[in-house]
């Protein structure tokens, strides 16, 4: 990551971020490194982003400026229906006034439990938890505990979540931490292969996303058959698949996107998008793998809270009668396809990668990003929040009119890109 | 744990659980165990225990067969104000109203890390989280990137979260999850000694909880001294001190549990009654420790959420406007010597062991725990909720009067273990 060059602020753009960053100032005083993880200003454009947010509602966000947003980035997967949706905070606030977090879980568990279960065609039951890593690291306890077997089968450079075992992160590891962990690289299904041969009989599972997409780099999607080998190979090696939909749950398909691509896991990591931003987490899985899931222990603090269960069931109600998937899909085309056009337009040229409703866009002849962060940067000062190394997301609520604004100011911004670095 | 025996229904309360097993039996088709963690019926009293709450108020909470509880377990720790709090929910509302789940973090980070830093004497600085495992897990790695060693070392039986390297499950760990954890008894000086001598130069860190509470037997509190010995093992030794103050913490102190045991650790992790129940994990450091802190990746979908801090901060504020820890510590005391003397004009011998904000309750004569299970399921057909097997619970809004009517039905429940037991 520390290798790509960061853009200087070009101070061309209209937003200042003063109160951004005598807020940054006072975080680094009390917060290591002020602000961490995927926020992290350090992955983004410094000088040309806003720190911290005061409001959101809808497809906009307000910055501590004042500066208003047009949010291309939705919380980074968990905004799928708008900041603030009315059905679903009305949801909540009825389940708050009965009771969130109490001694004992509430029926929505019962209820959210049955109706994800109708809504995906593998799965017998779901467990939940609070982040997306709860659940992908109780996934694979799970298919080790099923098979009696401790080695995962992961691709190189994926994010399945903060824990040991997968982390970017190198500081505080231990060498016991990924002794069990083997790899490959995203489509090389001969390279799987290989793998899964030398290692018969100790392979657990293989725990991959739908598709790939790295930070920092275009989104491959898979090779066509690529998963349906996956899965034969499973099939053939006693294997449990898992499928990391955290990041992409309901956004390609609402009975996970296995079913997007033509396949069925045997156990699926869903989060950021099941509740519009309401903290949940879950995990479906086959029945075969029931008694095993039974066994592994699972629990936290607050996993039982009803209040973003309400959220969740009345996320997936709007969804479905939204016909959201679909609604997504078509105004990702249709920004991917703006930008792309408008970029030619400038005689640059503009790549989008990865599924239409969670773009990775980039410039083709760009390796460093050096361009994106340029664009990017001057996008976000002029009040369109997209981001030059991660993949952004489209929600349930950004119309044609966000496009059109969006490839609007696209326009004003390819234009300083061609002025800096030609075509 | 199973080797507990369990206790039947009597069948003498008022109480009936139809619902709440007609709820159970459709949750054990879609979720494994039906409902798993702390909650689980399974380390409760079969037949005697509702297993969903429908509705929480102050210090009660109403299951769906429509039974009031006056509530001893307090959601497990995170209820320390009382359910629905004016002031909390008041707090949370208007946060939500501006944002909650956002593109940036709000600006409540940086005001909580703030307000935590001046409330505890040792940290100079704070991050969030969700789960109480989250922090202490982050805890063991920023010991480790400090050092630049491996090994952490904790007490047997302790509970330190779901995380591979402590979770009490046994079913899909794999060798190189414990590799670098070793393991003393509480409260043993001379132990732990010896495995810092031993290991000299690779110990990273040491985890404790403030004093020790295991669930299914007494808890106990630190001998004279111990914790300054320990500390003076860590400067000795170059071990950085973990405190696990996620069970504990504004319970025992504001500042933090060392405060209240007269130690400063080098790294807290806390959680559970921080925000009285909307879902947040803390972990303070000390200055050595920023840097270190600052290289361990730690993020997740929700982490930034505002509206936890947002109740937080007003959590805080409230325990300080209420005096709440010397509250919780007389309503406690109040409680247990209310049991004791109960019991003893039964001729019956009961003990309250730990902190009395979070007591564990149990007969003296009564290894198996059998009499506790009757007792507690006595209790809770009468509208007590109490646990037979873990450590009991005093909020702040807990009342002189709910004390009474604790004694008052205690006064039944120990008539029936009287003549079910002798004395």
């Amino acid at each position: 990551m520390s290798e790509v060059k960061l853009a200087e602020n070009t101070g061309t753009g209209v937003y200042q971020f003063h109160r951004s960053i005598e807020l940054f100032e006072r975080a680094t005083q009390v917060i290591p490194a002020g602000i961490y993880g995927h926020h992290s200003p350090a992955i983004r454009t410094p000088g040309v982003t806003p720190y911290y947010a005061a409001r959101g509602e809808g497809t906009r966000f307000w910055d501590v400026d004042g500066n208003e947003f047009l949010d291309w980035m939705c919380a980074y997967g968990p905004m799928i229906l708008g900041y603030n949706h009315p059905k679903v905070e009305a949801a909540a606030a009825r389940q708050r006034q009965e009771g969130d977090c109490l001694s004992l879980p509430s029926p929505r568990a019962v209820e959210l439990a049955e109706r994800l279960v109708r809504l995906t065609p593998f799965a017998d039951w779901f467990v939940f938890g609070k982040n997306g890593s709860d659940m992908t690291t109780w996934a694979t306890q799970v298919a080790r505990a099923h098979t009696g077997r401790d080695k995962i089968i992961m691709v190189q450079g994926t994010y399945h979540g903060k824990d040991a075992w997968c982390t970017p992160g190198h500081a505080g590891l231990t060498p016991g931490d990924r002794e069990s962990i083997l790899t490959f690289r995203w489509n090389d299904l001969s390279g799987l292969r290989l793998l899964a041969e030398r290692h018969r009989g100790s392979v657990a599972g293989i725990i991959m996303t739908p598709y790939h997409f790295p930070n920092w780099w275009d989104n491959e999607l898979p090779a066509p058959g690529f998963w349906q080998a996956v899965r034969a190979l499973c099939d053939e090696e006693g294997i449990v698949l898992i499928l990391d939909d955290v990041r992409t749950c309901f956004r390609l398909h609402m009975g996970g996107s296995g079913e997007y691509f033509g396949f069925q896991p045997d156990l699926a990591a869903y989060c950021k998008a099941i509740a519009n931003g309401y903290p949940l987490s879950a995990c479906g899985g086959r029945a075969e793998l029931k008694t095993a899931a039974s066994k592994v222990f699972l629990t936290g603090s607050y996993w039982f809270n009803a209040v973003p269960m309400a959220a969740a069931l009345a996320t997936l109600d709007e969804l479905e009668a939204s016909d959201g998937v679909a609604r997504m899909f078509e105004i990702g085309q249709m920004l991917c396809n703006g930008l792309t056009e408008c970029a030619a337009s400038h005689g640059l040229q503009l790549t989008c990668s990865g599924h239409p409703s969670m773009p990775f866009v980039r410039f083709a002849n760009d390796d460093d990003l050096y361009r994106n962060q340029v664009w990017c940067g001057e996008m976000t000062k002029r009040g369109i929040f997209v981001h030059p190394h991660h993949n952004w997301f489209v929600s349930v609520a950004h119309t044609e009119a966000d496009v059109r604004r969006t490839v609007d100011v696209a326009d004003e911004a390819f234009a300083i890109v061609k002025r800096q670095f030609g075509s």
